[in-house]
């Protein structure tokens, strides 16, 4: 059995997310029947994060186990040919073993989109938060460096969230930049809870339109109290851009 | 009656084209069923231009005729409310009573994306075509000059076009430029022939791959021959970009 490590991308708007589900399209669902045809064999797939309904990926990674003697080029050629064209195969290689493409995750960068325009564009639905207040994108980042470095995010976790063992996450880097009407922000960490970046994009976004005092991210952090944060962005404008193993 | 000119943007995956029709959904059937909903009776509309399914507008104009008092800003704010988010309502202004969205056009400025990759993308599905062949933008640019100018177009024209009292067309204005792998090709006439700018791309993407020879526009022209032209190009990458009054 070899092990593969398998990085995807896909549009998010015709999907409920990564994990399979009875009565809903998902991705790995279609990713399973894609490789069950190419492989013949229906494998197990491990994802690299969960991902919400309408949440986009420039860059996921699944680890599956097969003992096809298929050449990795081939899958991704043969897996193209049968993915619907909301989802691409990028590429293969074949790792160690005990690669996971879950648990070996060193670090992931989310990136989120806003449209800053008060006019719709048809082009970007489903695709970036449509955000009429004018974004000054330097200050948004000199502000979001408040979050740079490992802290407890529980006030910028859905309070739905499953309880984790420890809500201390590490942030190593947050960019937020301006191209035309389109702001961007990105955020590298070694892991996220639940609507986390959504929360930051939000909270952020209400900082700007005065909704939220300046320079509060410090103290909305030791709050620990998801009450304290902003809204939470929609999903539309968030993509897994990045997967550092 | 006012005589009103509106301006939209569409995306054309979800429909037939502009013109309305039986049992498939076009611009023209929803845009009519949003204003009579806010104007209180169904308008006559005048499009700009006839579009092919699954052919984008990032601007379309419509001159409408109506009773209604309504002011301009809150008809689009209103059409906005009615309208699928693959169509917005971006300006509406009062014209004269003789302006007409077809005839009063000067020029039009068609816009063709490109994906020049070996890779697809899930974010570019129905919205550029994906060209794997390394096209050099200079090049292409260069060349279609030969295009520029008024010459009878009927070599490219669609064979099945149906016959117009004159195949001459002014060319004023035709670029391509690169982004990335983007590659854009627009081109500013006084009206187009069927397909015109679908053949215009395949015919320089032919030039570039070495399926056609360099310098052989002026002669594809002269020949008045749709078989001496490249391949046409599919409708994803095609945008009406510009329409000059």
């Amino acid at each position: 059995m070899r092990n593969l490590l398998l990085t995807i991308s896909f549009d998010g708007r015709d999907f409920h997310g990564w994990q399979i589900q009875k009565n809903a399209p998902t991705v790995q669902g279609v990713l399973q029947d894609a490789l069950a045809a190419v492989l013949g064999a229906r494998p197990d797939l491990k994802g690299c994060s969960r991902t919400d309904a309408g949440v986009h990926a420039k860059m996921f990674c699944i680890s599956l186990k097969t003992g096809s003697s298929i050449p990795c080029g081939g899958l991704v050629r043969a897996l193209n040919a049968k993915l619907p064209d909301t989802i691409a195969a990028l590429e293969c290689v074949q790792v160690p073993d005990d690669f996971h493409a879950r648990y070996s995750v060193k670090e992931k960068r989310y990136t989120y989109e806003i449209h800053n325009s008060n006019i719709r564009s048809p082009f970007l639905a489903g695709r970036a938060w449509r955000y009429s207040f004018p974004l000054d994108a330097g200050e948004m980042e000199v502000e979001g460096q408040a979050l740079v470095g490992s802290h407890d995010f529980t006030a910028f976790c859905a309070s739905g969230g499953k309880p984790m063992v420890s809500n201390v996450r590490t942030i190593s880097n947050l960019t937020v930049s301006r191209a035309g009407d389109m702001v961007a922000l990105s955020v590298t960490a070694d892991g996220f809870l639940y609507n986390m970046v959504r929360i930051i994009v939000g909270t952020l976004c209400d900082i700007q339109r005065g909704t939220l005092p300046k320079n509060s991210l410090s103290r909305i952090l030791e709050s620990k109290d998801r009450s304290m944060a902003g809204i939470t962005a929609p999903p539309d404008g968030l993509y897994l851009s990045r997967v550092i193993y």
